[in-house]
């Protein structure tokens, strides 16, 4: 029978049995663990409710007979099936969408194509050769504005209020419609795919929000990208896609398995990487790494994703490599592993300076008067954004053509792009491309946490390219100066031969950057070389990556995600090797004499109802004169006590084992919980981390021949993996 | 203090005390779980013990004052950096020596070089555009025999004589010296990274025989490949290197990861793709997925081993790549999606049956008189696939110069090989595609278990490329024939430019086998296109693997190498979900009736001694009345009863718990095992496997409120989840 939903008692806490009608409580059905689940925002899933529901659902479809017995289980796969597939069609015609707008937009930011309102820089101009074009004008241009000075006023003016236009509507999008749109969304999509409930932050006005806020950020010149929010407006177009469906009402763990998927058609289509995607849930969402079905699906959305992307073709490119890299066949020489170390070390560490210097200035946003004005900050950080940025030319271009530039190697016939290809002009270039980095990081580092959609892979990427490029070209000038000597003498005699690629470079510098910031490893390697199509020089790409994040492992343990998921409180356990000092469970558990016990036998309906209103704990041991019984959590609890709750019965006893203590005992014994967990104190704590880590058990149990001891939850588990970080929980 | 090692005991058991001057036992020190252990091939670590060694380890280094306590750990670290990176030094110079032997080999079947003997074919006309070299003659022309029938007779003569030569040196070399150097290798990795001891497989002889008995059965030309045996010398290598330094000696836990980066190595050599390597590690070696240090010194290994066959330059083309196909930015049409999808269906489908015909290929030898006579089964096999393959050109060539070439497109000016760009010759390429196809499926089924060292993968490759062709063949032939209809609008109209790229086919097809057969995802697409270089093809190569497996999945559950993990009976666990139908652990634990118990107090040293000898169980439950008091594992409790098994004591009372039962109880308390997991008997089996699967446990008791109702072993769940295999242990 349905439950009645989301009534909420006085503890605010959804109540679970329905009221006839003069108000008194009718039983409804059985209380057993299965049955007393109800999920709230902040609350966690218990996996084996989950997979307790799914096995009932799979029997109840065995047991059918004839053609019903083929039908219904075929159609509830169909279904599943079409939940990936929506997912993918729509996020590759979301991604392609998302492009083509963002590209007009900033193109609006510098001037107008008289041909029509709508054509960016790059459609206004087909078929014309670079240079010749006349239908795309500045608006300094468009506007008969001749006098010089004017000129250029005008030029800044339109860009940075262009920029405040964009940034600011984003920000007031966000606050009004939908709080949960704001960031990245990496955290939060962690999170619940390891059980933590916030269906807020899925909703369809989610989705809609933070799909235009993101076109809009983007275009306003801000220090951020789209790859985080593309990952979570791919998870909240897979909820929506299930709450058409009555099969997935509340199946929270097969959800979950399908944002997994989604996830991963999220990476596909940010990157244009489908294999990227899969990879990422394979290194980051390890918790469904066992799982083939949901890989299954993961390769179905991103390569679907991806297909759909190719085939919308946002920049006439039919391509989906998005930074092409020259097709060199250089291969590369012993002494440039020099440079490669150092950028790999450069990335190490001024990632980790990112990560610190973006906690702190969320720590300022949080604990001063910027709290309460979040559209007034964007609106200050995207005007200095954009007037700083006017004056770097490095700066002042979109930053993903700025990095399929740096990408690119300097030839002959191609047209040079801001100087950069300059011959004589080296030291500026470098001397630009490195105020460009260190002016992004200050960028990136307020920005990425205000009130607007913002990805943080796109800055990154760009420091990155920036430093990379600045260090080729410190090489290739050193390489040529010093031609003859012995370190050079890999490269070919002849001055006009290129030996040193500096375009390579800055893929490198990228890669390591990247590593430094987010501390990913193998699905950054993918994503890269998906992105750049540089496969045959994936073993520097890995040199680089290793490097950077050795460094930065050892500055600062957590890289970006880690740290934000921390600041704001999540229950998430990091997937890490936790080396304990010899200590044993006794060190990290709640000791028997602190913890309320439920005694067999002995309570009494009306006790228990007291306890639970006094006492907000999960759960409850269930003890015999110390030795335990078993395990009874709250809302199995409450259903109990609901059944009871006249006033005849209030003073009856319960009994939680079979046995009888007397004869009017009411009988709980099947609201214990099927599977608990008792190991002896004396457990290292390595062990306790680790099957925390790898099992879905919410708490363990301590006993010592049959008494108990003590009791650990996942909570405290959470809170001794995060105790090195001292801001945990600040922004909850 | 140093315990004696490997006397043996009646039992043929390592003894673990001292014997006195005068045969006495004199007791060493203590008998806790932690000095208890010891391993002989075919028992399982205890990881748990393993890491409480590491952690000991680690303490008694922090303890250390001053330089020491810098330096030491300091050292500690340098050895395994140095047992990684000369791994990836030596297994990339073995993978280049191998790749030039087995050139030179397996020309030599063919010919020589007039030049000097020891050029291959090759070396032998560098510098000579084909068609022109005169040095390079076949055994015909150089011993100068001109009539026609005596030519061939002779060349056949010499082509199969070599081969029975060679594959029968390489038999010969493994029964005497090595046994078990035969076969890939791969199975017996994975159990012994999961904790399965087997030292006599990682030797140095095992080594030496398996690397030349390599080279010499893959020149023989039999349908095999180096890609396992790779990976089986990579860690003999690993295992070799540790053996130098003292400080793993007994480290088996550590053994395993530095095996585990080895195995990465040997995949990054065996493919060029050191990339391919880690990812491997991530899939198939997934007790280590979480464990960043392995996933690291993988990156590095593999890079090493990459860099360094690289630099040696085995075929003179500098390439990593070693099956480049043509660079194509044909971007690909719908309408091939139908072939692609056959192509899966076909390689899910031949590789289930390429996998059945292994197992009763692989029966009927062990239960026939094959089991007596390895070496004659080789010779026979290398002289029947030597004849029949000499008969069809394309079995005739060398399987990777035939892969090379298949997954080339035919271009203008590019030598036609083998008339396979001849376009009037289509049908009967088809059919000489499909023949070889069949003929190495059989060959490969009987090949994959003699007694030499066989790898599946490029024969694997060779089948799938083989009807990638042919299906790439016929799918062309049919556009160009119904050019103008619906379906194939896409194409450019000229009859003139290519629409369909055959060559492409060949690795779809290629890609659609090896899923079939091994049940690979994610590290095949990464290892087949950094072996290919066909970057904007994922797309493509995803979907054929993904029909594959499924396609495979649905015929037959288990891949090539988890099947052979049966057949050998390891105790291995798959990692793969099981669902179970509702059944708890009831269902599957040994009731306590059927248990061996140890009734604490009651029990007298000679009454344990008894029971030792009597019954060979890993362990005892300790009770007390029912109660359960703790577990003791065999070797900790032969440890105690060897301390007391003077003859005044035999009489002595055993106490587990510290309570004294009277004064003069023996107390075994400290032999307990610290980590004992307790659950309910009403836990589902879905769990138990789970646990089983994720964490390190090798038992799991049950109880109910204290009183032990069952028990459940590692072996039982290998048991239930290997159930579905009619033949498991029919080979150990």
């Amino acid at each position: 029978m349905p439950l009645q939903d989301h009534q909420r008692d006085s503890n605010g806490e959804a109540e679970i049995y329905e009221l006839g009608e003069n108000g008194s409580i009718i039983d409804t059905q059985s209380c057993t663990p299965e049955y007393t689940k109800r999920y709230v925002d902040g609350s966690t899933i218990d996996w084996f409710y989950e997979d307790f529901k799914e096995q009932e659902r799979e029997e109840s479809q065995r047991s059918l007979r004839g053609a019903r017995g083929i039908l219904v289980p075929f159609f509830d796969s169909m279904r599943m099936w079409l939940v990936v597939v929506g997912t993918g069609i729509g996020i590759g015609l979301i991604g392609a969408w998302l492009d083509v707008l963002v590209k007009w937009l900033s193109d609006l930011r510098v001037g107008r194509c008289t041909v029509g309102f709508f054509y960016n820089s790059v459609s206004c101009c087909s078929g014309l050769k670079p240079g010749e074009c006349m239908e795309w004008q500045s608006w300094s241009e468009y506007l008969e504005v001749k006098h010089i000075f004017a000129e250029s006023f005008l030029q800044i003016s339109i860009y940075v209020s262009l920029a405040i236009a964009l940034a600011g509507s984003s920000a007031i999008l966000v606050k009004i419609y939908a709080p949960y749109a704001f960031h990245t969304g990496i955290p939060e999509i962690k999170a619940i795919l390891r059980g933590y409930v916030l269906d807020a932050f899925l909703t369809p006005w989610t989705l809609l929000i933070k799909a235009i806020g993101l076109a809009l950020s983007v275009s306003s010149g801000l220090s951020l990208g789209k790859e985080g929010p593309l990952i979570h407006v791919a998870c909240c177009l897979t909820f929506l896609l299930t709450s058409f469906f009555k099969q997935f009402e509340r199946s929270e763990g097969q959800k979950r398995k399908l944002l997994a998927a989604s996830a991963a058609a999220g990476v596909s289509v940010a990157f244009g990487s489908p294999l990227g995607g899969v990879i990422f849930i394979l290194e980051e969402l390890d918790s469904f790494a066992n799982d083939s079905d949901v890989m299954w699906r993961g390769f179905v959305a991103s390569a679907i994703a991806a297909v759909v992307l190719q085939y919308m073709d946002p920049f006439g490119t039919s391509k989906l490599v998005l930074f092409q890299v020259t097709n060199n066949s250089d291969t590369w020489r012993a002494f440039e592993l020099v440079p490669w170390l150092a950028l790999g070390v450069i990335g190490g560490v001024l990632g980790s300076l990112l990560i610190k210097l973006n906690v702190q200035v969320a720590l300022y946003r949080r604990n001063t008067f910027l709290n309460d004005w979040p559209v007034l900050e964007v609106v200050g950080a995207s005007a200095i954004t954009a007037a700083i940025s006017y004056l770097v030319v490095f700066t002042r271009v979109q930053s993903s053509e700025l990095v399929a530039n740096l990408f690119q190697e300097c030839k002959p016939l191609k047209v040079d792009y801001h100087g950069l290809c300059n011959p004589t002009a080296n030291a500026e270039n470098i001397f630009l491309l490195v105020i460009t980095a260190l002016l992004k990081i200050a960028f990136t580092a307020w920005t990425f946490g205000i009130m607007v959609p913002a990805g943080i892979f796109l800055p990154t990427i760009t420091i990155g390219a920036c430093l990379g490029r600045a260090v080729g070209i410190l090489t290739q000038t050193t390489q040529t100066a010093y031609a003859g000597t012995w370190i050079f003498q890999s490269c070919p005699p002849e001055p006009t031969v290129r030996c040193v690629s500096p375009g390579f470079y800055a893929v490198i510098g990228a890669s390591a950057m990247l590593a430094g910031v987010t501390r990913m490893t193998v699905s950054l390697v993918v994503i890269m070389f998906e992105l750049t199509g540089a496969l045959s020089h994936v073993l520097p790409i890995m040199i680089s990556v290793m490097t950077a994040k050795w460094v930065g492992d050892a500055l600062g343990k957590d890289g970006i995600y880690t740290v934000w998921i921390a600041m704001r409180g999540y229950p998430w356990l990091a997937p890490v090797d936790y080396h304990d000092q010899g200590e044993s469970a006794a060190g990290i558990m709640k000791p028997v004499d602190e913890l309320v016990l439920i005694e067999d036998g002995q309570c009494t309906v009306g006790e228990l109802d007291d306890m639970i209103k006094t006492h907000q704990y999960q759960g409850f041991p269930i003890v015999e004169q110390r030795r335990l019984v078993g395990y009874i959590t709250r809302d199995t609890l409450k259903c109990h006590i609901g059944r009871h709750l006249s006033s005849e019965s209030r003073l009856g006893r319960c009994s939680f084992s079979n046995r009888n203590h007397n004869g009017d005992a009411i009988d709980f014994s099947d609201g214990l919980e099927k599977s608990i967990l008792h190991l002896r104190k004396e457990t290292p704590q390595e062990l306790i981390v680790r099957i925390f880590q790898r099992t879905n058990f919410r708490e363990i149990l301590f006993t010592d021949r049959g008494y108990l001891v003590g009791l650990v939850t996942k909570k405290d588990i959470v809170a001794l993996l995060t105790m090195h970080f001292p801001h945990t929980g600040s922004l909850s």
